[in-house]
């Protein structure tokens, strides 16, 4: 399997058909692969090597796509920078990774001074902004236009496609390295998930340096649909390109629905061509899952869920399952890739009981980065461990309680913070919350919930528990409540930053995973 | 990939659901796994070992399936034998793939007097049929009931999941080898040209030997659908288990739908669920086809070109494009497989221009058993050489205007048999025909027709001539006409034997393709 045989699949049954809508920019699949052939010509006379990774930091563009398929062509592996990361954070990134060039858009070139003295390995950086070229960078039309168009390398199998870093705001950041089988077998799972065919319009509003967007990237060439992408997820903007552009598909994560959802701006705009939206890659409160499927009733719901060591789709949960008990369910294996809930032996727990979700499949990551042990212990035993806590039904239907970090230890009780959260955001002046595990001498660790109510909406500690307490058993209610006016602390891909929520609480202390 | 997870999936996901209907037989997923288990723990207690070659000739079943799943199970490639050849083809296969162990069904029992000398490698034969234990075979259902489910073997990815015998009515038969790869490599890509999801019924009525059906086999499985099966094609049995089960998807051969078409009896049935209709395995004359848009205006014809070597998916061609230019194409590539018009020295030739169907990607056979030379031609360069001709319009639907073995040179200009099939069927009083090239002094080769008139029409082939001639030009026209009464002769799978056609023209004389 090669990256490119979706460039060429597109090119081969659609070459006049638009590739990529950015803003008033619109290229035909013709136009991007000769770019994508220029620019791996370029990469190619900078030097780079099979495998040699090639950095972006970027806010999304057409130009993010382009970067993606010229470093696959070119038969090097892209490294897509968490766009939240503080400049030693990136420079970590991209020194761990020995990144030697890096793409950077107007946004993130403001954080170059600061990072030029951290960056070991980067040798060229090339500006994709439309402004100013910055000084010491190369210009990344200029590159397409002085270079010839080179032939595909034709890397693919094993080879590397990507570096990825997760997990880069708490602790090291591990690098995933996902080969041409490992994503492009996601591309195949991800088609019937999604139903693309030629005629879909996909809309990039999710970070594409992300597994939650990425995962869908190859998946719509392959299908030659059409491309369109926004810089970054902002309500009004993402309603009108919905509108203007007929995009027939997205994938969005629960933060950004929930702002969708309480702007109150759904109806001013025609979504008929909306047909399915992608949710996951953090839990979704039901509360707000069924607001969704209110305000949007034209739209098939479908959630993916997976990570970035499983390239990333593990479950899809499709839209004819939302409802009853399996609204709750993060879906069913997809069909290549085979799902499991193993003890702490690795063995099948039964349905029903809770254990660690684990999958295995062409799409499981070749390994981290020059973590040999972090490596063998997460691929044990033929088995991607996710690290996520949770239990499959008789249908095969997975339900999360967890991620296993997350999970909070209370005299003894394992109380899933997911499940918290999902009573407390049956409370109508809740907008966002988060529930956390914090030190108790008494009981090890109690359960806190930060809050923040609707606006024009407000609500006490006091009545969260009371509403909680018909709802959840009263070892897992919330002892301490926090009510703030700020949104909560979000990673790059829109997940809620719970570590950093939870860290001023356990300053000195040390809490078993974090 | 491995075969044996689309079974786990199809048990995980709904183990009470019905897997197999034959006759008055069902059984479900959680049993069929069951029944698999212990007949691959049989298999092992026979001696069987990894990439052991296990043979089966057999018309369709439910033990078919049970079969080629209990040979994944163990670890063992399955032989499915083609149904149509004498006993000394048989034991060719047999031989030539030093098959161990071998099924057999009532029907083909009454052969085993004839077979048993001619079989080196076999050293047990299992009856599979339900008639009486014939002496010296084993029995099916003793062999499960008296074994344990073992676990399964584990084979996956490059192992030889299979050997399949291609062209074994002329010449020297190939077995190919697909790998675990590439049959769920394969499955992934049927998914979305069927569309198959859990609600799905699959009939097998072509014969289960052959990759036409066999392509859908896994795909099935995958998705969790339900395999339903009838012994071979016959119109009343076909048409009432399509209303009887609720049928919604099948694969049928142009020959098959041509009886269902000529029965006139469709009106006669419910097939209100019949949703998508797949077919292929040789060419399909437009005429037959508008033919069955007319009878079935409900079902979704959708075509599917491959070969064996390419396990065997390369396009298709999905409804929506029935109409037009493209009416006349086999279709697209499919998802993950990469295609391309190549000329004599593997350049890719302008779009509109005549070359050699190639493709690549995860489907690709391992090679021919046993013969390197064979292989390295067909799959050089990194390409699978289809040996069909055709050539790419600008949206990568594909053309294929012959078999290169069926084209016939004449005083030079190459003529291509499916052109002049395709006028000649368009004759109302025909019901089938073959054009073949003969032996001609002044031209080399002549084109040479063969019609069967339908029942209670007649026709001259001077009328066949007069009435080719306003289709196709001069040099195209039939230099001689047979009009024969009894049906053509036919493949195990049910292609129309063109070369028993040619062979008593050519006795004694060399034609440089048969």
């Amino acid at each position: 399997m090669y990256v490119t045989q979706t460039l060429r699949r597109a090119v081969q049954t659609g070459g006049n058909r638009t590739a990529t809508i950015f803003g008033t920019r619109r290229r035909t699949w013709l136009e991007f692969q000769d770019r994508v052939a220029r620019l791996a010509g370029a990469l190619l006379d900078l030097g780079v090597q099979a495998e040699d990774r090639v950095a972006i930091l970027s806010l999304n563009s057409d130009r993010y796509l382009e970067y993606l398929y010229a470093a696959a062509w070119a038969g090097a592996a892209c490294n897509p920078v968490n766009i939240r990361l503080a400049p030693p954070e990136i420079a970590y990134t991209l020194d761990d990774s020995a990144s030697q060039i890096l793409f950077i858009d107007d946004t993130y070139a403001k954080l170059l001074p600061a990072l030029r003295p951290l960056m070991k390995t980067v040798r060229h950086v090339v500006f994709i902004g439309d402004g100013a070229l910055p000084e010491g960078c190369l210009d990344y039309e200029q590159l397409i236009v002085s270079h010839p168009p080179v032939a595909d390398a034709d890397a693919g199998g094993d080879a590397l496609a990507g570096l990825f870093y997760t997990g880069g705001t708490t602790g090291k950041s591990k690098g995933v390295m996902l080969t041409h089988d490992n994503v492009v077998f996601n591309a195949l799972n991800m088609v019937p998930v999604q139903d693309f065919n030629e005629h879909s319009v996909y809309l990039h509003a999710a970070p594409m340096f992300h597994l939650a967007d990425l995962a869908n990237t190859f998946a719509v060439t392959m299908a030659g649909a059409t491309h369109c992408v926004v810089p970054r997820f902002e309500v009004d903007p993402v309603l009108a390109i919905l509108q203007d552009e007929k995009v027939t598909h997205s994938i969005l994560v629960p933060t950004m629905i929930n702002m969708l959802l309480a702007s109150g701006k759904i109806p001013q705009y025609d979504l008929s061509n909306f047909r399915r939206l992608l949710y996951g890659a953090s839990p979704m409160p039901e509360a707000l899952l069924l607001e969704a499927m209110r305000q949007l009733p034209t739209v098939q719901l479908t959630q993916a869920y997976g990570q970035t060591e499983a390239a990333p789709l593990v479950t899809f949960l499709p839209f004819e399952h939302h409802k009853g008990a399996t609204l709750r369910s993060a879906g069913r294996a997809v069909y290549g890739v085979e799902v499991a809930i193993l003890d702490a032996e690795d063995h099948a727990v039964e349905s029903g009981t809770v254990g660690e979700i684990c999958a295995r499949g062409a799409n499981v990551m070749r390994g981290y980065w020059h973590l040999e042990e972090q490596t063998r212990n997460t691929l044990r035993n033929g088995w991607l461990h996710t690290g996520d806590v949770g239990y499959m039904d008789e249908q095969g239907f997975v339900f999360i309680v967890d991620r296993a970090k997350d999970m909070i230890i209370s005299g003894g009780e394992n109380i899933f913070s997911v499940e918290v959260e999902g009573a407390i955001y049956q409370h109508p002046a809740v907008q966002e919350c988060a529930v956390i595990g914090i030190p108790s001498d008494q009981w090890g660790e109690m359960v806190h919930a930060v809050v923040v109510p609707k606006a024009g909406a407000s609500v006490t500690g006091d009545e969260i528990i009371a509403h909680c307490r018909a709802l959840i058993a009263g070892y897992k209610l919330p002892r301490s409540v926090q009510i703030r006016s700020e949104p909560l602390p979000l990673s790059g891909a829109g997940k809620i930053l719970k570590t950093e929520l939870r860290n001023p609480f356990w300053e000195g202390r040390a809490r078993s995973v974090n």
